[in-house]
């Protein structure tokens, strides 16, 4: 088997504090459908966005170094949090190609907006960081951002109340602060938040597109592997699946995984970092 | 200085997932103001609620180890999660006075009730541990119990959403189901719960009385070190004071850490277990 035919058959190491990253796998799986994951969830330390800069990253490279023992092809950091946050130093620790869920989103952003106006939410890490804000910058100097961080959605998504009365008031109350603002366009910072999509549309109104990072992320993903002629020219058989791993299996895990999945999650493993 | 002089002049050791359990140092700190206190708030872990049995359990016991190492004369598990899960094997390994909140909460439930109706709120893991439910019964086989987890209230009152709008909507949807029940008492089986106490009297109405299991447990301790002679008799000075163990720093620790103990929170440090 020629070198690169053996690295291409490798699986894509995808790194989320819970179970949110499984919608990018979704979008993974619809796009690239030979492609293996091995997926970590944090589940026992989830979640992230409520913790320091100092623990996020620390808890990042445990996982990192985690997933590069299945020698992975490719890490793709599907937190926001930790794209936020640890992208940098896990950049500088390994040498395969490396990508957060910021930079599709903000891409796609600018690409979409005709205002100038793009609203940005997450949690509290996320826009702390103002990591977003700098990726929209980078990509277009006089872009105008408005960023809100929305704690609580996180809690809704994983407790099923994504559609509910108090679901729709909590969405409403966090994102008046974008009323009159002229925003077109609204990042939906977190992988926790497409299932909250129905409530958050109707918070800002019909006019406002909302882009799904994770969505994007799949995208970017395809074309690396393209690029770098990395795209698994295999299919997946039954001895050759993805795998999933956590760190606990909590109360209603397969309920909630298989929300955030569309589908149930087999092969799934704890282990303690 | 005798034997027993010795061991009373050495901390309580105090647990909990966060900062909750603040509300039950401030309790004890009221009660028994010669007392100092080892706390440890397993901040970078937080919360436990959504967490496995297996996994709290493991993490218990690394906290009291930790707390043991501080020569504690007595350790509190401040949480209601970890009391109801980890409370016995936790007895199994130390041999110091160790208790929970779940008991003194229930004890004075049982006092309280006229109907022999009574609630419980709390966590996911609290209400699915049925710990409650089983040390009211203990205590009087034939009083009715009615449980009810409420998941939110832990991240309402960490994001100082206590006293607004969504706060009581929150807490009018998951207390309806006490609506004519005749309950009479009702216990805030979260040591976050307090500070939500407001709209939790206003969703269930004027008759029900709430029952503090922290504030209860601070007076368990007095009986317990007076019934062992453990009671320091020496006063707290500058250099022999109480100390506060994190596992993270999160952004806003000190406001937070304030809201739950109403004073400022000194000698905090940082650990990793």
């Amino acid at each position: 088997m020629p070198q690169k035919y053996d690295e291409a058959s490798r699986p894509i190491g995808v790194f989320d504090s819970g179970v949110g990253g499984l919608t990018v796998v979704k979008e993974l799986n619809k796009l690239l459908p030979n492609e293996k994951i091995v997926y970590f969830g944090d589940t026992g330390r989830v979640p992230y966005g409520n913790k320091s800069r100092e623990t996020i990253i620390h808890y990042s490279l445990q996982v990192a170094y985690f997933l590069m023992k299945k020698k992975i092809k490719m890490l793709v950091v599907a937190c926001n949090t930790a794209s936020s946050v640890s992208l940098p130093t896990l950049k500088r620790h390994f040498h395969i190609p490396i990508i957060g869920v910021i930079e599709p989103g903000a891409k796609t952003a600018i690409e979409t907006t005709k205002t100038g106006k793009i609203g940005v939410i997450g949690t509290l890490g996320t826009v702390r960081s103002n990591s977003y804000k700098k990726a929209l910058k980078k990509i277009k100097k006089n872009v105008n951002v408005l960023q809100d961080p929305c704690p609580l959605f996180v809690h809704l998504a994983e407790d099923g109340w994504n559609k509910n009365k108090i679901a729709q008031m909590v969405s409403d109350e966090y994102l008046k602060i974008f009323e009159g603002k002229g925003i077109d366009t609204l990042i939906l910072g977190c992988t926790h938040y497409p299932l909250l999509k129905d409530v958050i549309q109707r918070s800002v109104g019909k006019k406002v597109q909302l882009i799904d990072s994770g969505k994007e992320t799949a995208k970017e993903v395809e074309q690396i592997l393209s690029k770098k002629s990395l795209l698994n020219p295999y299919k997946m058989t039954e001895k050759n699946h993805s795998v999933f791993y956590v760190s606990d299996f909590p109360h209603k895990f397969k309920e909630v995984s298989q929300r955030f999945l569309s589908k149930e999650l087999k092969h799934v493993h704890k282990v303690i970092l």
